[in-house]
C-alpha cells in the first residue's frame, strides 16, 4: 500500500455538496480495489480538486475514480510525508 | 483564516530528510505571518510537492515559502474539504 495525491481539473464552481457526493461515490466502491480515499480539498475558483488516498497502485486509484464518474487528470505517488 | 494547497515543482529526487528540512524552515518562521503549515506530501519521481496550510491569505503563504527559500509554483485556496 502506498499514498497517492491525485488532481482533478475542470471542476470550477464545485459546491460542498458536489464534493461530498463525488467523495461518497468513491467511498462506495473503493474497497473493490483495496483503495481508501482519505481526504479531498477543492478550489472552486480554479476548478482543481486534490484527493489523498492509500492504495496498491495509481491504476487502482484511477479505476475507482473512473467508475465513480470522475477520472483524475494526474495521480502522484507521494511516498514522502511530513 | 483559510485553507490552502500549494504546489512546488522541480523537486525531483527530493529525500525524506530534505522534505523535513524544508518543512522545518517553514515552521520556524510561519507564525510571523499567522500561517500554519499542516502537512506536505512529496513525489520524488515528478518532483512535485504538495503543501497544506492554514493562513490568512495566499500571499502570506508565499511570503513564508519565499523566505524559507522555496517559493510555491501554485497556491490554491481550498475552502471545501471532505
Amino acid at each position: 500500500m502506498a499514498k497517492f495525491m491525485d488532481i482533478h481539473r475542470g471542476m470550477k464552481d464545485i459546491t460542498a455538496e458536489q464534493l461530498k457526493e463525488a467523495h461518497n461515490a468513491d467511498l462506495a466502491i473503493e474497497s473493490q480495489e483495496n483503495v481508501h480515499f482519505e481526504r479531498a480539498w477543492a478550489d472552486p475558483g480554479s476548478g482543481d480538486v486534490f484527493c489523498l488516498s492509500e492504495a496498491p497502485s495509481a491504476e487502482a486509484v484511477q479505476r475507482i475514480h473512473e467508475r465513480a464518474g470522475h477520472a483524475a487528470d494526474e495521480i502522484h505517488p507521494v511516498p514522502l510525508t511530513v
